[in-house]
């Protein structure tokens, strides 16, 4: 502990000059759907790397042909330590419902919360930018204390996490020599709970789609068309609603192919956590789990595939009324996969099950939005053992072993194209507001995740 | 004929002048249904007020809770010819979507269709403000010729026409004193094709509906959240769907109240007019008819109940894809009825149907947009055959007499308040794109529509 000690202590007495760096970082309108904010994400991009390059890494931006990537190298203290690879994503979801809003999403706060918590407010606080900076300020504290790290350590940001990831993969098969290291340290996730730490070790994959059901040839007057004309939000509302049956299960054909039953020691060890659906749906207003029926809460947004309808827009939208029949209409279509789902099989299988619902006299349109495979990792690695100890230490309590709801391509995309395993370790909570109006990240996770990675990486050290 | 010809040619002669009129009311943006184009409204009826003063009317803007209506009276040459009330609203649709303009909706210009007739572009131009103006400038080249008016003459135009009516009934109620005559003349309608002068005696009502769905307390994280949580989109979709079975009857409890079926003698006159589905839908890029199966195209829109869907929106509707269960969903829903429907049975039926379709975790709100019942007329009044023969001449051609697909609540509540019928003239026509982009009205229409109101009041005096 005589190296890890004065590096726990420095991010200690550093912590209000980490939240100001990661102020400016939050400041930059990094929102990557929109193609109108690509130079706010270049400009993310180059104040990471400069940052970077103040702790001494060798740090880059790279150009994509959407959004640039961020690559830093840094040599370890000896060459027995593994070398890691951290990843993390320095884009944002966008910021609408805007009016939802408490503060200005781009102007960062320390606040407290309504449950008495300092809370760092923020689009992106959470995901990833706070995150992401933890990592980053554990490493500043470790070179500053003892003037090297203790692994070497290769840190690759990607700037199109929300948006699909398109620019991902090539550019990891263009560049696997510079990025293959031992192991990958991804931080993108949550705890169980603020007291848990946890290591998610599944992870569901996406599929997204966008449908877009065309009828006449212009937006037609209702009164005067109406019971003659074909309506595309009818056509598309009766095709959404065929998608699940009564029981809440997905009725595309072949939907469940590669679906597995979650192992009973498994189910038995999530109830142990008694997660209930009041408790877990109760904090959003809700009570009654929505997906299929007759399994667990946390059967059903870690283990099981669902279809979600995350937009949809046709018509008169605006104040009052317009006795409109819309020349079209769209939704957007996520899909979230288990096990051996494939995301190519399940995309196909929608475009069929649409079309089948589309009057001759119509046409759809899609257009794809990402695709990825549900993630399996293993149990037993000595990495993962280091990890689970090293965060235990941290928190004073176990490290819990979870599966992960929601998709995080870029760890399928290490396995295939640098045959690397990653360890999946975040701070973030439940109550962050993720991709929602008011997204916070707890002082307390940016604090002790600084602390839990100088642990981390010391013990993957020894 | 004496007193007729004259005009007539006046009409002819001042014809660029009556356009360059309709140009300045077109040019002022009166869309009643967004509340920030108030302004404009008022600007609208103070033009009106203006322009029917320069005629001689003892014109006034009358104040409501919402736009201001034009009330104005003329007196007639003679006291045992008719008095005769004129209605058209000055209000117009939204413009949007503002992209499929080909030109500035509010920079209305004389331009050559693609079918070789001069048309008069802009929003209104068609509905209703060009045929408003048929009769303003009738009445000015009457009045101009022998410095009077052949029948006494109140003109009535509102400005909610297109938002519900809200101030209608309260405004007809408080002066039917002064706004009671012998009879209405409404010109809001078509013709049925661009050389068959048309009277409508039959028109459909309608009841318009705003239902939001509400579910979590705010927007979530799919991947988080999916499967667990209530989706908006996905409740919404269901019950809408619901809403037609596979034959494109409607299956809300008690629709079909008072639907009377369509007397064959009049189906068959219907009939003959040869309007096929493909001449019907095939304008507009369509080509089978998506009401009730088993019906004729014009008994779908002149004589048939519809449920339509005007407008549906939720979640994330931008450029790229959020991966977002959002907290509502929304939709406008429009009913178009007929014979002895009842709006507020349809209403309250339209919403216990959505009310049993949401999970009782989440809860619906229901904004109601105006309701109206369906408009029978007589076919047998003197009013009518003196109309008629008018039509007739000025066209050369027989009056058809039809059907009307859409609402004209104005006209019921004529009946109702004012204890008079109303003759429907219009000459509209299919192809002017009313409520779409790229509105439309024939300079044709315009013309004619002024030479036949000059006939109409001609024959109605004597």
């Amino acid at each position: 502990m005589t190296q890890l000690a004065p590096v726990l202590d420095e991010i200690d007495s550093s912590l209000d000059a980490s939240v100001q760096r990661l102020f400016e970082l939050l400041r930059i309108k990094t929102i990557s759907t929109d193609p109108a904010f690509a130079g706010e994400c270049r400009k993310g991009a180059e104040w990471l790397v400069k940052e970077l390059k103040s702790i001494g890494f060798d740090a880059s931006v790279r150009d994509t042909p959407g959004h640039p990537m961020v690559v830093a190298h840094h040599a370890g203290a000896t060459s027995d330590a593994p070398h890691v690879l951290f990843y993390g994503h320095y884009d944002v979801q966008p910021v609408d419902p805007i009016e939802l809003w408490h503060d200005d999403p781009f102007a960062p706060a320390i606040k407290e919360s309504d449950k008495g918590a300092k809370i760092i407010t923020g689009r992106g606080s959470s995901d990833d930018k706070g995150q992401l900076m933890t990592f980053v300020e554990a490493c500043r504290a470790y070179k500053k204390v003892h003037g090297s790290l203790p692994c070497r350590v290769t840190i690759f940001f990607e700037g199109e996490e929300e948006s699909g990831s398109p620019s991902l993969k090539p550019f990891l098969d263009a560049n696997k020599d510079e990025l293959k290291t031992d192991i990958a340290l991804v931080c993108d996730t949550s705890m169980y709970d603020p007291q848990t730490p946890s290591i998610c070790v599944s992870l569901r994959g996406l599929v997204g789609e966008e449908v877009v059901v065309k009828a006449a040839s212009r937006d037609l007057h209702s009164g005067y068309y109406g019971g003659a004309a074909a309506n595309p939000i009818r056509i598309l509302a009766k095709a959404l609603a065929d998608i699940h049956d009564e029981n809440g299960r997905v009725t595309i054909p072949g939907f469940y192919d590669g679906v597995e039953e979650t192992p009973t020691q498994m189910l038995e060890a999530w109830e142990k956590l008694g997660k209930t659906p009041e408790k877990f749906l109760g904090a959003i207003g809700l009570g009654i789990p929505s997906g299929e029926k007759g399994r667990s809460i946390l059967e059903l947004t870690w283990a099981r595939p669902t279809a979600e309808f995350n937009g949809i827009t046709g018509g008169y939208t605006g104040a009052g009324f317009k006795t409109v029949i819309p020349a079209e209409a769209s939704a957007k279509v996520s899909f979230r996969l288990v096990h051996k789902q494939n995301p190519d099989k399940i995309r196909d299988a929608f475009r069929a099950f649409i079309r089948a619902r589309i009057p001759a006299d119509c046409t759809v349109e899609f257009h794809p939005h990402g695709g990825s495979p549900a993630i399996q990792l293993p149990f037993d690695s000595p990495e993962l053992t280091k990890t689970r100890n090293a965060l235990a230490e941290e928190w004073n309590k176990p490290t819990l072993l979870l599966g992960g709801g929601g998709s995080i391509p870029v760890v399928g995309d290490f396995q295939t194209y640098l045959g690397i395993t990653s360890l999946m370790v975040g701070f973030a909570l439940d109550d962050d507001r993720i991709h929602s109006p008011n997204e916070k990240y707890n002082l307390n996770s940016f604090h002790k995740g600084q602390r839990s990675w100088a642990r981390i990486l010391d013990a993957l050290a020894k």
